[in-house]
């Protein structure tokens, strides 16, 4: 048996001992649905009057009471009569039953403890030995429809968390408490880095000043990166008639997911959801000899999705979603060079602030070529080419057979966060269909036509989505080169200080610091608090003793204490720190 | 008689001149209107077959010999049968006749030499003597639907250009003539600055690398003369609920002229026309003590129009906008200063590409105060600091009464190009609409709620609409600081000279210089004249000489020539004039 395995029994068997535990305490309980979920269980009840989180500990000390005697689960198949018979008071249990026989399935009861339960399977053997009674702990209550269906009745859920040890729970629930205080919905309005307008729309984040500065100083890193190896902007519309994804193939694919537009000549437009069609009708404005390749186009520019208002969160989840896209049109023969500098800028980038990274090779399946554009052949000289890239780049790549995208192989990449999160980054995708859609192709040596490959190649992917991961992983608390406000200035009395405050202000103003100065008329312990609040990576104070000297006490965020430093090592100092983006 | 009517009167004079000599050289000629229009005439004939181009010296030179004779226009007005009757074989005539009759005016006729015509009168009174002959030219033949309705005959349209001298004509002609070899659609391409997509669709430009390079060097330099005063980015999306424009009172005046969305949850979203509601939420989402003020967001953002297909004109007219726009959020009395802010930074800009500005002050009309919102000691106000502003910064304004905005006096700027001809270009418009509609207020000194005004202060307005004026500005030659390929380094043998000219390619590009190297096998004229086409500022010729004496020769674009110069001395030169933006 896995682990996955054992834990999902695990936590089934917790899920029946939650439902005998409700029934002892409230005898009118109708038992509905108790399955497994990510990191625990719940269990949906339908109950006369309200339970509260209040009730969860009294609940949770029925559980391991009973749970002693919990030593064995007996399985017995019935007929839809008997079952019927058993459930005649439960709707719910009756529906589960019909269901059952329509698709002609056996029908399955399973006791434990003397608790039964309508089930299909998968417990532990013998839960009183093998549930770790402080491994496992109920969560919160909150109401569920039946069947998730606005229609019907709502129900009371419990939540559940459950683990194989003590430890696990507790580092867990450790987790989630410091995934809480990095919320980035939190923390955005906190430091006031975007917002949203119900007059504008869920959805569609408005960054100020402040989350600009951010949006754009990532942004230029990753150009930076990329303009090093030749890449070069180009700038696009975000609308398109719909032919270009008829062209494309992305038309069947995608057009519920898309903005449609109806314009005033009856034509049908759509907002982009991606890039790439665009991107390729630049390629295709003139003929190019293999000389002038590869061409490598680069646009930062808002894709739109028409997704659900419930899926929505934060800048997790948008409807207007920046790319830091680019395109790389190249001889087939080219694009593992290509491949490989995509592959190094991801590295030098996720690096740079402290994300570990897991590559992941997605391979064509031999058994399906069908399924595939283009001979074996290609394919396999394709994929040993990126596996050369990530095997010379990374020593913890994995390869997974079947994963390849119909269009050719990829490498995704996951990003494990400060807290042990794990993100879907960046990806780097050879793509053989669009060129062959759009007749993308170049002059050879032979001087005949030579269809090319496309490589996309973002980085960040969607620069909200890498934000809202970049805010919960720093905390906030930004690198030097990204923080809105790098350097704060505290006088400690703005009649005897100020003037020597704003020296220094102006000193690493002009010396293009993020600076700002501090002159209300609270205290410096104030001062203080609030500078921390916003993250300033730096504080100055400014009392006496800087005044007489001429010199700066500077307070890192990480408690860093700078004593007697000019004004120049310190700008010598935030120089070099902002260069080496640490 | 003003100028302007003695010139409609000429070529009013001259459409009648032009039907009677079409009517000589084609007895079935049915005539049928002639009016003016800027710089000259046409008259639409109906034609039994074709006449071209080629015809037009024989009508022209008709019109000529019978001018002589053409010594008084005689009017008559006659009866709707008498009229019926002259015009009996002409539909166009008796349907012209008709509608005069519909609107119950009088029907006129007018002869002269001996031609008449139903007509409303405006000629000269002696066209002998007061047509120059070498003032008028007959320019070309095109065909056009009676009515300008499809659904209608199509007529021969001859178009005429008429002055009053001679040598105007000939002024406006190379005026033309220049404007056609300066025309931004087909330098745009040879420049290969943009492209268009039919998958795509009509109005939405693609920019290639090089269009997209002077779009950001374009919107660098407004960005770092905005960031000297204050200005700060804040980023938004390209959608919005309509609610936003209900909210704004956009809604009811442009729905028709943007692109609207129907969502799949069925909610009305559309595509922003304009950027101010945008951030004006931004504005909203805190309170803001006036201390924090002004608030100053820009956004080099799209904006889209549902524009008419027939409209469209390269970038002039598009339907996808980039606009260079900023807001200023401030107290009423902080107006001032911004605006002369924003006055300077339109000066500084458009004066560095040698456009000479004309500034136009437009005020309330004080005999229609319903129609403006707000007193009329505000609007006094308000426009007594714009008119300071202007007077202050230019000794050409101009004010014109009842042109403001009802939310607002503006300074409109009409920019003259190299080749004379002016362009609508920036304006600074106090808003006091917005802010009420959106209830955008600070905390003042009193601790109460102040209403906040609104300055709109986009530079270049729409970046492509300038692009296409900058372009025929300059000729497609960029100023050193714009231009997408600033050197190009030409070996006179690729064999002898090919490595010496690399070491000079490289030690420019490390400095930063756009440089290429022709490392072609053509010879040097072929190269030079690549070269002058792409309108490269400058051409470093390699040869033996330089070769031996590691020195450059350099050509610049003028016929300015730079002999025996270091590489040293001439990057010094060309950093000195990127930095100069000359």
């Amino acid at each position: 048996m896995t682990h996955a395995d054992k834990l999902h029994n695990l936590r089934h068997s917790l899920a029946h001992l939650l439902a005998a535990a409700v029934l002892e305490i409230r005898k009118e309980a109708k038992l509905t649905i108790g399955p497994t979920i990510e990191n625990g269980f719940y269990y949906d009840f339908d109950l006369n009057s309200p339970i509260s989180d209040k009730d969860l500990p009294k609940i949770e000390k029925k559980m391991k009471e009973i749970l002693r005697s919990w030593k064995e689960f007996e399985s017995e198949e019935k007929s839809e009569k008997e079952s019927k018979k058993y459930f005649k008071d439960n709707v719910y249990k009756l529906e589960l039953i019909d269901e059952i026989v329509g698709k002609k399935e056996k029908i399955t009861f399973y006791t434990c403890g003397g608790f039964t339960d309508l089930c299909r399977g998968g417990h532990l053997e013998n839960p009183a030995k093998e549930i770790n009674p402080d491994a496992f702990k109920l969560d919160r209550v909150a109401g569920a429809y039946w069947r998730g269906d606005e229609k019907n009745k709502m129900l009371t859920r419990i939540y559940g968390l459950a683990f194989e040890t003590k430890e696990e729970l507790e580092s867990y629930l450790k987790m989630r408490e410091e995934a809480e205080k990095r919320d980035h919905k939190k923390l955005g309005k906190e430091l006031d880095l975007f917002t949203f307008s119900e007059l504008i729309g869920a959805g569609l984040p408005l960054f100020t000043p402040k989350g600009t500065l951010i949006r754009d100083l990532l942004d230029g890193f990753v150009w930076e990166l990329r303009k090093q190896v030749g890449y070069e902007r180009v700038d696009i519309p975000h609308i398109t008639k719909k032919e270009l994804y008829e062209t494309s193939g992305h038309w069947d694919k995608f057009k519920d997911d898309l903005f449609q537009i109806n314009t005033r000549e009856n034509h049908v437009f759509a907002m982009k959801p991606m890039n790439c069609p665009h991107h390729a009708q630049i390629y295709a404005r003139k003929q190019w000899s293999y000389k002038e390749l590869p061409q490598r186009y680069a646009s930062t520019t808002k894709v739109y999705r028409d997704e659900q208002t419930g899926e929505l969160s934060g800048l997790s989840r948008v409807r207007s979603i920046t790319q830091d896209d680019a395109h790389v049109f190249c001889r087939f023969t080219d694009a593992k060079v290509e491949m490989e500098n995509i592959y190094k800028i991801v590295k030098t980038f996720y690096g740079s602030f402290g994300f570990i990274l897991q590559p992941r090779l997605s391979l064509h399946d031999k058994e399906n070529m069908g399924d595939y554009l283009g001979t074996e052949e290609v394919w396999l000289s394709a994929e040993k080419s990126l596996r050369e890239v990530m095997e010379k780049n990374s020593e913890n790549g994995i390869e997974v057979v079947g994963e390849a995208a119909f269009y050719g192989p990829k490498i995704d990449f996951m990003a494990k966060d400060a807290i042990g999160r794990e993100h879907q980054v960046a990806t780097i995708q050879l793509d053989m269909n669009q060129p062959e859609r759009f007749d993308l192709f170049c002059i050879n040596e032979k001087g005949e036509k030579e269809r090319v490959v496309m490589i996309h190649a973002a980085i960040m992917g969607s620069i909200e989505r890498f934000m809202s991961v970049l805010i919960e992983h720093t905390a906030g608390a930004f690198p030097l080169w990204l923080s809105p406000v790098q350097v704060k200035v505290l006088p400690i009395s703005e009649e005897k200080h100020g003037s020597f405050a704003k020296d220094i202000y102006k000193k690493l103003h002009d010396a293009n610091i993020r600076v700002e100065l501090d002159d209300s008329n609270e205290g410096l312990g104030k001062k203080i608090r609030n500078a921390k609040i916003e993250k300033i990576p730096y504080l100055i104070v400014i009392g006496d003793k800087e005044k007489d000297s001429n010199t700066l006490t500077v307070e890192g965020r990480n408690d860093e204490k700078l004593e007697n430093i000019t004004t120049e090592e310190f700008l010598t100092k935030l120089k070099e720190e902002i260069k080496n983006k640490k």
